[in-house]
């Protein structure tokens, strides 16, 4: 068949519901796919699996290359390890892309003109997950920054910038106090702008450039950064913009490539019918134009913000007043 | 005499105007001080003294115990290290505590109930300054955090709440990913909350915890962190809160304090008399408060929320149409 084999997982919470409000919108576009299911999540760790996926998941992963994920919940305690961190570490997906943009008025924002990209290195850094106790008193992290790592990424962001036709790249670290590793990367990103001299190139102290995020989202387009503070800045720019329930995010390795919504898995709401499907679904469209199918990615990408312009809102988003109709999970995919 | 002898630096750019300002009003006030001068800053670092602090300014901090401190320029290059960081270090200032109050409608802010207090360690972590190059390509950083360090600081952070009457004391840590070394500061802080029952408490991971600063800072009261976090989020704070030009810093050890603007030297506006001297201010009335000179600390605080509700403004806060009236450095020292 000329259809695409991806991996689907339906995960926990709100995870199956949205999920299934996905593919039922990812067929009525026409995308050409077949999926392989596989389980992960919490009965995945309770079955005593503390890396959070099966040997048969892995082997899924990587005959398809290509995974399209619910959240999931992990237990607390037990040495459970984050299955995040279990894909991009064994995969290799070096590169986590979370658009942030702002659909205002549709979606309420202070900030209505942002349309940032935020490329987080995402395999060094502090999550190599060396720590040890040196004595009872004291305990080490190691936080490992490569100039191969470092090349990698920041090369991918000025990529991405060219080729979406993104106008600036700005790089952020903490190099006034960790001259030699922040340093290293930003001395990378310096060496690598050369190459993309029709790009505009900027650098920001870590502190000042979350600020200026939560702020001033507005005055950022690409941004490039190491691991930890692009944890932590990918979810100011989700707020700030409103796209919590709406960002969508790719983790992308030289082969393998995984797509999710940013949220988690809401447990209180779950099989209630009332989650917002539209963060897994970026997901999926971003999935769309990573395989190769573009169209479908824009037919669908148009579907969702025609539906929101409609005002045609699950309960996340809706407003009294404003919105023209509060629907459910399903509804709100048919729309 | 019954004057309170403190260290104080003029610094560069802005800072010998803001300073003098300052030093005026406290003059004004009544406040019981005798100041010992020393030079920091740019002509320090250029002597080629990397510390940027000669041997007779730690003498004058070891004796007065107390200091005063304007921004400074630190130039590019030439390893030169941050004077706030070999402060820190030299005299144990291991609390670094930053309120961020938004003045409402006087100065413009989203989130005009706002009113928090970061309590930020300030010697552990990253900032440990341990860092070698393994390889040619390879770069480590180590992060250091101890049970006492962390004990230090948390209990501050609970004694400071109890003193002020405040409610709360949220945490924020990244345990998820660093399970020791987080882990540690997040058991400490719960086992130190025990003591007080009173006392509200809290825990965040510091992705979640950054952002709900950027879009619902007035739902935090003490917030006690690690290093690195506590410079990205009081960032943040500052920043939505609209007080980046007025927030004051405490840096405080068991012996010596330093007091400071959390801006920086400004030096595009330097010697034009347009500069709030309002950071600086906030910073010499926690220092009154710390002297045991509280009345006096309380009279400036009035004067100066009075002088913001008569709409007496510098330009950085002036608004055509809504405040009455704008003012240079000096003036506004003087209403
Ligand atoms: C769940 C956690 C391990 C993860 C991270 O820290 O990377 C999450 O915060 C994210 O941003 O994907
Ligand atoms: C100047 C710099 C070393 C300092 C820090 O990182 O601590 C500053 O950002 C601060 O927050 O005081």
């Amino acid at each position: 068949s000329s259809k695409r084999k991806i991996t689907v997982a339906y995960g926990d919470g709100i995870g199956p519901e949205i999920m299934k409000a996905t593919l039922n919108i990812l067929e009525a576009a026409g995308a050409q796919l077949e999926y392989d299911v596989i389980e992960i999540g919490e009965q995945v760790y309770l079955k005593g699996i503390t890396s959070g996926m099966e040997p048969k998941s892995f082997a899924s992963l990587r005959e398809t290359k290509v995974f399209l994920k619910s959240p999931i919940t992990t237990p607390q305690g037990g040495g459970f390890k984050s299955l995040n961190v279990t894909t991009r570490k064994s995969f290799g997906l070096f590169a986590n892309v979370r658009p942030c943009k702002a659909y205002s008025p549709f979606i309420k924002t202070h900030f209505p003109k942002t349309d940032l990209v935020i490329i987080r290195e995402n395999e060094e850094d502090l999550y190599a997950g060396i720590e040890h106790r040196q004595t009872q008193e004291v305990y080490q992290t190691l936080k490992l920054i490569s100039q191969p790592g470092s090349e990698k990424i920041i090369r991918y962001a000025f990529e991405y910038a060219k080729k979406y036709g993104r106008k600036k790249v700005t790089c952020m670290t903490k190099d006034n106090i960790m001259k030699l590793a922040d340093g290293l990367f930003h001395k990378t990103f310096d060496e690598i702008a050369k190459e993309y001299p029709d790009i505009e190139t900027d650098h920001k102290i870590i502190d000042i450039g979350s600020a200026l995020i939560a702020e001033r989202p507005e005055i950022f387009d690409v941004i490039v950064t190491l691991n930890l503070y692009g944890d932590i800045i990918s979810d100011i720019a989700a707020q700030v913009t409103g796209s919590v329930g709406l960002g969508g995010s790719a983790n992308v390795g030289e082969e393998v490539a995984m797509f999710e919504a940013i949220h988690g898995s809401a447990p209180d709401i779950a099989g209630m019918n009332i989650a917002n499907p539209s963060g897994l679904l970026n997901g999926a469209i971003m999935m769309l134009v990573h395989i190769g199918q573009p169209e479908i990615a824009e037919k669908i990408s148009n579907a969702w913000m025609k539906t929101l312009e409609d005002g045609i809102h699950t309960a996340d988003i809706y407003q009294e007043g404003i919105s023209s109709k509060k629907v459910g999970t399903q509804e709100f995919a048919q729309a």
